[in-house]
Order: structure tokens, then C-alpha cells, then sequence
């Protein structure tokens, strides 16, 4: 299923995405979502972020390229950070600079979305709390991350975050392509396969650690090729199967 | 106003606490609450954390003494990091030491309860975007901390944010004693007045990265004296004015 989070005439519902037509969910799309019977063509609503997430956990240097091309050796363990959801916009939302910083990146990500409540959740399990894959771009102000070390202001700013455009529950993300486009040019290309950590051993590290609830997102690293974005460019994510993630940028 | 969230026995609520009554406030605590008219003696309910927040913004080195301690020198600017929400627990619920860590540290503070959505706030207008205070143990695992970098495993575990027992509104943060104790020994003693950011000046900083929401928390930083934990301990941690927040350890 295909599922969106979308600005509609009304107000703001979970829907599922059948071709040009979204039919929306009652409540939220967790566990086997039912329908409300009101349906809205695709053409005449917004797409929205498709989750707001409690929580969004990072994974720093999780391909070795992208690793190599900071300088970084690629971590034993996996290197965790966190996003404030605040951070968060949805497709074709502007991305803010902010004043304070230089440099501002764009990193290209396969999302997970976790699906239900769980913790210590061990890797061969760990696909069956996956509601889906979404598509995010981990904005991050790269002279910032240097200077503080910690990664929270740098990879925190409002509308450090695009995700979307929308959740695919039926999907493999083993081997898949992540190509980042800025203004049409390919600026990353990778597959999902080169991760240092793959998908259930980023989940059973993390709930190890921290209880994992409905929403939850867990951004699986970005490959090689990362650079800068400026006042008036657009940034484009696409992983196959997923679609794309565009968004334009902006000095806040 | 004293507000506190319980669990009574026909749920859980926010409520004001006056003597040894709690009652009802309708909905939430933010803005100016409205009551229910329902009340509980104190004795018959038990002390929840009292905020479930959307982020928890803490700081580094926020104390001279304490950033000296740990060998490290005091930042220029504050150092931020995050714990995600599923590591807050209330009063007297168990703090529980993960057996992947080595040393895992008590950290009394002052937590900064924020009342409005607001960014950008001036520090001149920060004090206004506050709805109130309480006491937190910004537990931390020294040995991943260090091992990490990231703060992010070493702040984040289950468990790892008690606090409360209440919020006051009514409260002057500037120049209060902060206590910690370990088994009635005293570990911790310092005050507010010697934060090298004050609460205005974080506001400012935070706010200025990222939307700050109703509940959202930022703690202030820890004095001299951590120092570690075992199961089978208590832990307090008193604010003049606060009252005291007090879990027992025991391992996960």
C-alpha cells in the first residue's frame, strides 16, 4: 500500500494512494488501516511529510564512500544522532538556510518507518516492526556539524528534514538506488546494498537502546557525493519504487 | 501553580496540586487551565512524569566546575544534545542500567518546562515562553559517551530521564541550590546562579535553531560532583522550591 499524509479541502487525513486517487484512512495507517469512504483525486490535495515522527535516528557514515569523502573511518558500531521532528517538511516545501551557516548539504536517504511499539528487537524479527520506506533528505549545515562536534544544531534546524512523498509498505529496500539530483544534475548515486549496517542490524542496535514507537524514523545514511545547496536551487532525492523527494531551497 | 500528571483510578490526568489535593485540570496545562472539578487526595494517586514532551533539548558543560571535572574546557557556545522521550520516566520508577554500559552516571538538573510554540525567541522575551519548571536526572553512560562521541547512545537509553515530581509556574529559577544524592550521601551541590548560559540566553540559542513546542523541555546543564550508579541505589535530586526527585537503580 501506498500511503500519504495529505492538506485536503477539509483539513489533514492519512491516505492510501490508488493511481490519481487518495482514499482516506480512519484514525492512522498502523496495523491494517480501514476507510472512512471519502476519496479526494490526487490532483486536488497537498502532499504533506507522510509521518510526523516521535522521533527521527540517524546513522552517520553508513556507506563507506561517503565515509571516505569527509575523511571519516566507517564506526564499528553503528553512530547515532538524532533530528527534532520540527525539523521536519514535506515535499516541495522550502529548505531554509539559515544565517548562521556556510554550508549547507544535502544527504540523500532511504527512511524506514517503524510500524508498533517494540524494543530489543532482534535482527532476524526486525523487518516485522517496518511499516514502510519513505524517502528523506538529511539537510545538514556541514561547518556547524565540524565546529560542535555534537551533530544537534547542525542536522537540527526547521526544515532540516524533507520526507516523503509517501510511505510504500510493499517494498525490498535491500538493493535499491538512491540518486540525488540538484537542479537536474546527479550529484549521489548509490544502492542501498553498500550500507555498512544493513536495515535489521540498524533496527536491533537502536531498540536496543530506546523503546521504538509507531512513526518512529530511522534514517539509513547517505553515499558518496554529498554537497552544498544554495538560495534558489532545487534538490531532488528519488529512490526507486519510492518516486522523488523535491524540494526547493531558501535563505531563511 | 503546581502541576503535576497522575495516574488515579479511572486514568491518567494533569492536575493541580494544592495541599494534599490534585485536581483536574480539563485537557492540558498550557495556556490557562480549566478544572474538572474531579479531585483526588494526593495519597491515592501516583506522580507520573509531568510532561510527556516532544523534545528534550539538554546542554553540555553548563557548569564550569563540571565541564572541569570531566577534563573538558567550557564551551562558547552551548553545547547542545537530545534525549528522545521514551527515556523519561517519573518519580520513583527504576532507573535501569543497561549491561552494555560500564559506569552509567546521575546528573541532577533543573529542567525549563516550555509553554508556547515559539522560535526566535530574543533573550529579553524568553522568560515569557516558559510555563514552568521541575527537577531531571539527566542520566548518562560516562564510558559510551566517551567511546560515541556522539551523545546520542549514552543519553538515550530507556530510563535515562527521570523527572518531576511537579512543574511550578511560580518559580525564580535563577539562583536555586541543586542537590544530588546517592543513598542520602551528598554527591551534587551547586546553584543556578552559575549556569555560563543562562536560561534566557539558552531560550535564545535553541529557539533560534528550532521551533520549540508546549512541553517541550530543555535541561540546563549539571553541576560538579557526577558520579556513578549501581543497581540497588536511590538517587534524589532536590531543587529549592521543586521539592525532589527520587528513582532507584537496578539493572535492565
Amino acid at each position: 500500500m501506498r500511503i500519504a499524509r495529505i492538506a485536503h479541502p477539509q483539513g489533514v487525513a492519512f491516505v492510501a494512494v490508488h493511481g490519481d486517487e487518495a482514499a482516506e484512512i480512519a484514525e492512522h495507517p498502523f496495523g491494517t488501516p480501514t476507510f472512512t469512504g471519502r476519496k479526494w483525486p490526487l490532483a486536488d490535495v497537498r502532499l504533506l511529510a507522510p509521518i510526523l515522527p516521535t522521533k527521527i535516528i540517524g546513522v552517520g557514515r553508513n556507506y563507506a564512500d561517503h565515509a571516505a569523502e569527509l575523511g571519516n573511518e566507517v564506526p564499528s558500531e553503528p553512530l547515532l544522532f538524532f533530528k527534532p521532528n520540527t525539523s521536519v517538511i514535506g515535499p516541495n516545501v522550502e529548505i531554509k538556510i539559515p544565517a548562521v551557516a556556510e554550508r549547507v548539504d544535502f544527504e540523500g536517504e532511504l527512511a524506514v518507518i517503524i510500524g508498533q511499539p517494540c524494543r530489543e528487537v532482534p535482527k532476524a524479527k526486525a523487518m516485522g516492526v517496518v511499516m514502510g520506506y519513505t524517502i528523506a533528505n538529511d539537510v545538514t549545515a556541514r561547518d556547524l556539524q565540524k565546529k560542535d562536534v555534537q551533530f544537534t544544531r547542525a542536522k537540527g534546524f526547521d526544515t532540516f528534514c524533507p520526507m516523503g512523498p509517501f510511505i510504500e509498505t510493499e517494498f525490498d529496500p535491500s538493493d535499491v538506488r538512491v540518486v540525488t539530483e540538484v537542479d537536474g544534475e546527479v550529484k549521489q548515486d548509490g544502492r542501498t546494498s553498500s550500507m555498512v549496517h544493513d536495515i535489521p542490524s540498524l533496527i536491533e542496535y537502536v531498540s536496543g537502546i530506546m523503546t521504538l514507537l509507531p512513526g518512529d524514523v530511522v534514517l539509513t545514511g547517505t553515499p558518496a557525493g554529498v554537497g552544498p545547496l544554495t538560495a534558489g536551487q532545487t534538490v531532488s532525492v528519488t529512490v526507486d519504487g519510492l518516486g522523488t523527494l523535491t524540494n526547493p531551497v531558501a535563505n531563511r
